[in-house]
């Protein structure tokens, strides 16, 4: 018998979610689970999804029909299929969590684990707007800058695992802002919606933007930031064109490095569309060597989001 | 019959550099013919390199006895098997130029074009300091900085096989020097055997360093710096500090795309050892997110400079 489906789980630091996939990309099933389990409860967390994967699997025929189970996890390596230490899951947090060790050998189906932002890279190949393409670059601007790589129309894992952090390339040299991550100037601490607000709010406390309309705003957002420039806004607008262009200056040695066709992106800020694109794109022509200039596209995602982060982590299993 | 040989071909400025290569890596035969030809005399030029490959290999039992022909050029296509318009050879200057057809129709036998810092790469993973390694960044350090990304074992061609052009990712953002390609601030400006002697005579013309040997040079080259360094000249040891930092940070980034094993260095200032060496791992390591602190290595090539373009076209070729 043919197996018809794969699971894709996306694991969040609030939520977990976890859905059916067929061959198209449709999800007959899906549903969300807590991830918030305490430091020692891993094994109860994994627990969970083993349970709702096999209640999921029942609604389309049980578990024979399952090819495999793709898991998408902060700090997921796909070498050992473990998450290696996630900050931001008190149960993973400092700590080795064997999700496809523990989880194919209760399940007895073959589990692939990565990144999410590698997961919506192959997402992004398998039913999105990146099909067909065999060198691309994925970058997710979300709370933080991820990034999934594809080469030859392989995924780039590196010798250990952990290739494709993009967000944490230096974007800004001098006097850049400290990251996350305790760098400075890396591309995450301008491209990220907490980026994207953190430039909003500093612009207005200079003083420079006195008119603004989201001086009335209590904690800007990048949201925030985008509707103002919807209406206009002087500072939302340049905003992006500031936040673009570094997008922009860091996707040239991108391209100097991997020669893809394109870079697909996603998450929150690429909904701004011309307001992040467009100066995306000239910061990136500008700094292209002649025989890349107007070459290379920057699209964005083509799958939903409520969807994408599922449909990615599935197609790790086909 | 066993083909026992592949042919290495490196196309430079003023020379080629042609020679039979056998599995071990060993040169039984090679030479060197002139590069230089007018600008409608491409096919004179190959007609030259046909002529002394067929020579050559009647010094090993003829033609019959090769495999292939590796081809590194400037601007060399892996996916088109053209120089696909080289500035610096009159006879590919504004042009296309079609080695593999030409070339391999003549003499019957496969030919792989690529460029010389892939090439590079090849011979160093085939024979020389690479060799069981997957994942890779050479760095070629000559007149200008040329790369070889190997991902997965394989070299990273890129959509238009241009991939791999890491001397033109910016170095430096803010006033950053002219690059030859008409960019500022790229790697290659600093970093180059050329980039290292205009950092040295800028220096010198600063007036900071009054005491420096140099100061009696007249046209000072990266060989000058490095000997002056040698005798402990404050200036010299200064530009490899400063040239290895910026080496280094940019290796942090390259390091974030494709987590590599190792970052291997070539050409004339990875002669200078430690004086670049040194500084280059100290800015890599404080750049480079925590996962990857002290375990990436920066290691010289292990290819004796002179066989090293022979191999590393031949290695193409297998």
């Amino acid at each position: 018998m043919e197996k018809e489906y794969v699971v894709g789980v996306d694991v969040g630091g609030q939520t977990t979610k976890i859905g059916i996939v067929d061959r198209n990309g449709a999800i007959p099933a899906q549903t969300v689970i807590s991830s918030k389990y305490g430091p020692d409860e891993g094994e109860k967390f994994m627990d969970s999804v083993c349970l709702t994967i096999q209640n999921l699997a029942a609604e389309v025929g049980g578990m024979e029909k399952i090819q495999g189970i793709g898991i998408g996890a902060p700090n997921g390596n796909y070498y050992t299929g473990m998450i290696e230490d996630a900050p931001n899951l008190p149960w993973a947090n400092g700590k080795r969590v064997f999700l496809k060790q523990y989880i194919g050998t209760r399940l007895n189906v073959p589990v692939t684990v990565t990144n999410d932002a590698n997961a919506a890279a192959v997402g992004e190949m398998t039913y999105g707007a990146a099909r067909g393409m065999k060198d691309f670059i994925m970058l997710t601007l979300g709370t933080g800058v991820g990034s999934g790589i594809v080469i030859g129309g392989q995924l780039v894992y590196g010798h250990d695992g952990f290739a494709g952090e993009l967000g944490h390339t230096r974007a800004v040299r001098q006097n850049g802002r400290r990251c996350g991550c305790g760098h400075d100037g890396c591309l995450e601490a301008y491209a990220s919606a907490i980026g994207v607000a953190r430039t909003a709010r500093e612009w207005l406390e200079s003083g420079k933007y006195p008119e603004s309309v989201l001086a009335g705003v209590q904690e800007i957002t990048s949201k925030d930031v985008y509707e103002a420039a919807v209406k206009g806004d002087r500072l939302a607008i340049d905003v992006f064109n500031y936040t673009g262009k570094i997008l922009g200056e860091c996707c040239a040695n991108f391209v100097a490095f991997s020669a893809p066709e394109a870079i697909v992106l996603f998450g929150g800020l690429a909904r701004a569309g011309e307001y992040i694109f467009k100066p995306m794109r000239e910061a990136m022509n500008a700094n292209l060597l002649a025989i890349w200039k107007d070459k290379i596209s920057i699209i964005p995602s083509a799958l939903k989001e409520s969807d994408a982060a599922i449909l990615g982590a599935g197609a790790l299993a086909w």
